[in-house]
Protein backbone atom coordinates (compact mmCIF):
# COMPACT_ATOMS: atom_id res chain seq x y z
CA UNK A 1 0.00 0.00 0.00
CA UNK A 2 1.97 3.34 -1.05
CA UNK A 3 1.81 6.19 1.03
CA UNK A 4 0.24 8.42 -0.99
CA UNK A 5 -2.72 6.03 -1.13
CA UNK A 6 -2.85 6.70 2.24
CA UNK A 7 -2.66 10.56 2.60
CA UNK A 8 -5.10 11.35 0.33
CA UNK A 9 -7.65 10.61 3.48
CA UNK A 10 -5.38 12.95 5.47
CA UNK A 11 -2.87 10.62 7.30
CA UNK A 12 0.07 13.15 7.66
CA UNK A 13 -3.14 15.75 7.86
CA UNK A 14 -1.52 18.22 5.24
CA UNK A 15 -3.50 16.75 2.72
CA UNK A 16 -7.47 17.65 2.81
CA UNK A 17 -8.95 20.98 4.99
CA UNK A 18 -12.09 18.99 5.54
CA UNK A 19 -15.19 18.53 2.94
CA UNK A 20 -17.23 21.63 4.54
CA UNK A 21 -13.75 23.51 5.25
CA UNK A 22 -13.08 24.96 1.62
CA UNK A 23 -14.09 23.92 -1.60
CA UNK A 24 -11.78 21.00 -2.82
CA UNK A 25 -9.43 21.94 -5.68
CA UNK A 26 -9.34 18.93 -8.53
CA UNK A 27 -6.39 17.17 -7.56
CA UNK A 28 -7.75 16.38 -3.46
CA UNK A 29 -11.39 16.01 -5.14
CA UNK A 30 -10.16 13.59 -7.65
CA UNK A 31 -7.76 11.36 -4.89
CA UNK A 32 -10.71 10.86 -2.28
CA UNK A 33 -13.04 10.49 -4.71
CA UNK A 34 -11.44 6.91 -4.98
CA UNK A 35 -11.94 6.48 -1.56
CA UNK A 36 -15.46 7.14 -1.68
CA UNK A 37 -16.14 5.45 -5.10
CA UNK A 38 -14.19 1.98 -3.56
CA UNK A 39 -17.07 2.46 -0.61
CA UNK A 40 -19.47 2.85 -2.82
CA UNK A 41 -20.24 -0.56 -3.71
CA UNK A 42 -22.55 -2.74 -1.66
CA UNK A 43 -19.96 -6.00 -1.98
CA UNK A 44 -17.08 -3.88 -0.89
CA UNK A 45 -19.34 -1.80 1.67
CA UNK A 46 -19.91 -5.47 3.22
CA UNK A 47 -16.39 -6.59 2.30
CA UNK A 48 -15.10 -3.22 4.43
CA UNK A 49 -17.64 -4.15 7.35
CA UNK A 50 -16.57 -7.70 7.39
CA UNK A 51 -12.78 -6.79 8.17
CA UNK A 52 -13.68 -3.62 10.18
CA UNK A 53 -16.05 -5.17 12.62
CA UNK A 54 -12.39 -7.40 13.72
CA UNK A 55 -11.50 -4.18 14.87
CA UNK A 56 -8.12 -2.89 14.20
CA UNK A 57 -6.24 -5.61 15.82
CA UNK A 58 -7.88 -8.10 14.31
CA UNK A 59 -7.67 -9.59 10.46
CA UNK A 60 -9.89 -12.02 7.95
CA UNK A 61 -8.99 -15.04 6.12
CA UNK A 62 -9.73 -14.19 2.70
CA UNK A 63 -11.21 -17.58 3.18
CA UNK A 64 -14.10 -16.34 5.79
CA UNK A 65 -14.74 -13.81 3.49
CA UNK A 66 -15.92 -15.55 0.37
CA UNK A 67 -18.53 -17.67 1.34
CA UNK A 68 -20.76 -14.45 2.63
CA UNK A 69 -21.10 -13.87 -1.34
CA UNK A 70 -22.67 -15.75 -4.36
CA UNK A 71 -19.18 -14.31 -6.25
CA UNK A 72 -16.23 -16.11 -7.12
CA UNK A 73 -13.41 -15.80 -5.17
CA UNK A 74 -11.49 -13.36 -7.99
CA UNK A 75 -14.53 -11.37 -7.99
CA UNK A 76 -13.87 -11.03 -4.55
CA UNK A 77 -9.98 -10.72 -4.63
CA UNK A 78 -10.68 -7.69 -7.04
CA UNK A 79 -13.19 -5.82 -4.72
CA UNK A 80 -10.41 -6.32 -2.11
CA UNK A 81 -7.91 -4.79 -4.30
CA UNK A 82 -9.98 -1.88 -5.11
CA UNK A 83 -10.34 -1.06 -1.02
CA UNK A 84 -6.41 -1.77 -0.95
CA UNK A 85 -5.62 0.75 -3.92
CA UNK A 86 -8.19 3.16 -2.03
CA UNK A 87 -5.66 2.49 1.25
CA UNK A 88 -8.40 0.96 3.30
CA UNK A 89 -7.03 -2.61 4.05
CA UNK A 90 -3.73 -3.77 3.97
CA UNK A 91 -2.99 -8.17 3.86
CA UNK A 92 -0.62 -10.39 3.95
CA UNK A 93 -0.33 -13.42 2.26
CA UNK A 94 0.61 -16.71 4.83
CA UNK A 95 0.71 -19.88 3.30
CA UNK A 96 -2.81 -20.59 1.33
CA UNK A 97 -4.31 -17.59 2.44
CA UNK A 98 -4.70 -14.05 2.40
CA UNK A 99 -5.51 -12.22 5.76
CA UNK A 100 -6.79 -8.84 5.84
CA UNK A 101 -7.20 -5.66 7.95
CA UNK A 102 -8.24 -2.30 8.16
CA UNK A 103 -5.79 0.33 8.39
CA UNK A 104 -5.33 2.05 11.54
CA UNK A 105 -7.05 5.22 11.90
CA UNK A 106 -8.44 5.31 8.31
CA UNK A 107 -12.39 5.24 9.24
CA UNK A 108 -11.44 7.73 11.86
CA UNK A 109 -9.16 10.25 9.25
CA UNK A 110 -11.93 9.76 6.55
CA UNK A 111 -14.92 10.46 9.47
CA UNK A 112 -12.99 13.57 10.30
CA UNK A 113 -12.46 14.94 6.67
CA UNK A 114 -16.58 14.45 6.63
CA UNK A 115 -16.79 16.61 9.28
CA UNK A 116 -13.90 18.26 10.36
CA UNK A 117 -15.26 22.23 9.86
CA UNK A 118 -11.36 23.80 9.03
CA UNK A 119 -8.13 23.04 8.34
CA UNK A 120 -6.68 20.94 11.06
CA UNK A 121 -3.09 22.58 11.33
CA UNK A 122 -3.35 25.00 8.55
CA UNK A 123 -4.30 27.95 10.78
CA UNK A 124 -2.15 26.75 13.91
CA UNK B 1 -35.82 14.33 -0.69
CA UNK B 2 -37.57 11.31 0.48
CA UNK B 3 -37.03 10.42 4.06
CA UNK B 4 -36.05 6.93 3.67
CA UNK B 5 -33.03 8.37 1.48
CA UNK B 6 -31.98 10.17 4.95
CA UNK B 7 -32.70 6.82 6.87
CA UNK B 8 -29.72 4.78 5.00
CA UNK B 9 -27.18 7.19 6.74
CA UNK B 10 -28.72 6.97 9.87
CA UNK B 11 -31.31 9.86 10.80
CA UNK B 12 -33.23 7.35 13.01
CA UNK B 13 -30.76 5.66 14.36
CA UNK B 14 -32.46 2.59 14.05
CA UNK B 15 -30.90 1.81 10.89
CA UNK B 16 -27.27 1.16 10.79
CA UNK B 17 -24.56 -0.15 13.37
CA UNK B 18 -21.68 1.43 12.06
CA UNK B 19 -18.81 0.11 9.61
CA UNK B 20 -16.83 -1.46 12.45
CA UNK B 21 -19.92 -2.98 14.62
CA UNK B 22 -20.94 -6.01 12.35
CA UNK B 23 -20.95 -7.07 9.53
CA UNK B 24 -23.52 -4.56 7.42
CA UNK B 25 -26.56 -6.57 5.33
CA UNK B 26 -27.14 -6.83 1.79
CA UNK B 27 -29.99 -4.09 2.21
CA UNK B 28 -27.58 -2.26 5.07
CA UNK B 29 -24.83 -2.47 2.00
CA UNK B 30 -26.97 -1.44 -1.04
CA UNK B 31 -28.61 1.82 0.84
CA UNK B 32 -25.22 2.83 2.02
CA UNK B 33 -23.36 2.32 -0.85
CA UNK B 34 -25.06 4.90 -2.93
CA UNK B 35 -24.12 7.43 -0.54
CA UNK B 36 -20.47 6.27 -0.83
CA UNK B 37 -21.45 6.23 -4.63
CA UNK B 38 -22.22 9.43 -4.84
CA UNK B 39 -19.05 11.10 -3.07
CA UNK B 40 -17.41 8.62 -4.88
CA UNK B 41 -16.59 11.18 -7.92
CA UNK B 42 -14.33 13.95 -8.46
CA UNK B 43 -17.05 16.43 -9.65
CA UNK B 44 -19.75 15.49 -7.15
CA UNK B 45 -17.34 15.66 -4.29
CA UNK B 46 -16.44 19.04 -5.47
CA UNK B 47 -19.88 20.72 -5.33
CA UNK B 48 -20.19 18.84 -2.00
CA UNK B 49 -17.37 20.84 -1.07
CA UNK B 50 -18.49 23.98 -2.22
CA UNK B 51 -21.90 23.51 -0.96
CA UNK B 52 -20.82 22.35 2.73
CA UNK B 53 -18.38 25.06 3.27
CA UNK B 54 -21.02 27.43 2.81
CA UNK B 55 -21.94 25.72 6.56
CA UNK B 56 -25.54 23.89 7.42
CA UNK B 57 -27.10 27.32 7.47
CA UNK B 58 -25.90 28.77 3.96
CA UNK B 59 -26.63 27.94 0.74
CA UNK B 60 -25.14 28.03 -2.71
CA UNK B 61 -27.00 29.46 -5.91
CA UNK B 62 -26.46 27.28 -9.11
CA UNK B 63 -25.04 29.92 -10.75
CA UNK B 64 -22.26 29.80 -8.42
CA UNK B 65 -21.53 26.25 -8.98
CA UNK B 66 -21.58 25.81 -12.70
CA UNK B 67 -18.51 28.62 -13.47
CA UNK B 68 -16.05 26.66 -11.70
CA UNK B 69 -16.77 23.65 -13.80
CA UNK B 70 -15.71 22.82 -17.45
CA UNK B 71 -18.77 21.40 -17.77
CA UNK B 72 -22.51 21.80 -18.86
CA UNK B 73 -25.97 23.67 -16.51
CA UNK B 74 -26.94 19.91 -17.15
CA UNK B 75 -24.61 17.89 -16.45
CA UNK B 76 -23.68 19.98 -13.28
CA UNK B 77 -27.30 19.91 -12.65
CA UNK B 78 -27.05 15.78 -12.85
CA UNK B 79 -24.33 15.55 -10.60
CA UNK B 80 -26.45 17.87 -8.01
CA UNK B 81 -29.20 15.52 -8.71
CA UNK B 82 -27.32 12.11 -7.68
CA UNK B 83 -25.96 13.43 -4.41
CA UNK B 84 -29.49 15.05 -3.63
CA UNK B 85 -30.94 11.65 -4.39
CA UNK B 86 -27.84 10.17 -2.15
CA UNK B 87 -29.67 12.51 0.69
CA UNK B 88 -26.85 14.92 0.76
CA UNK B 89 -28.26 17.60 -0.10
CA UNK B 90 -31.21 19.62 -0.77
CA UNK B 91 -32.58 22.40 -2.92
CA UNK B 92 -35.38 25.26 -3.44
CA UNK B 93 -35.99 26.82 -6.65
CA UNK B 94 -36.99 30.54 -5.98
CA UNK B 95 -37.21 32.07 -9.57
CA UNK B 96 -34.63 31.66 -12.42
CA UNK B 97 -31.92 29.73 -9.49
CA UNK B 98 -32.31 26.65 -7.93
CA UNK B 99 -30.58 26.98 -4.01
CA UNK B 100 -28.53 24.26 -3.17
CA UNK B 101 -27.66 23.43 1.25
CA UNK B 102 -26.09 20.10 3.24
CA UNK B 103 -28.93 18.54 4.84
CA UNK B 104 -28.44 18.88 8.64
CA UNK B 105 -26.09 16.82 10.39
CA UNK B 106 -26.00 14.46 7.40
CA UNK B 107 -22.05 14.86 7.37
CA UNK B 108 -21.63 13.94 11.16
CA UNK B 109 -24.25 10.77 10.81
CA UNK B 110 -22.11 9.50 7.96
CA UNK B 111 -18.85 10.22 10.06
CA UNK B 112 -20.66 8.20 12.83
CA UNK B 113 -21.41 5.20 11.15
CA UNK B 114 -17.66 5.30 9.95
CA UNK B 115 -16.31 5.03 13.60
CA UNK B 116 -19.07 3.88 15.38
CA UNK B 117 -17.52 0.69 16.85
CA UNK B 118 -21.12 -0.13 17.98
CA UNK B 119 -24.86 0.05 17.62
CA UNK B 120 -25.76 3.37 19.16
CA UNK B 121 -29.03 2.22 20.73
CA UNK B 122 -29.40 -1.73 20.14
CA UNK B 123 -27.70 -2.51 23.25
CA UNK B 124 -29.14 0.63 25.33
Amino acid sequence: MSKQELEVIGQDAACCPGLSAAPLDEVQAADLAKVFKALGDPVRLRLMSMIASRGEAGEVCVCELTPAFDLSQPTISHHLKLLRQAGLIDCERRGTWVYYWVLPGVLERLAAFLTTPHPARASA
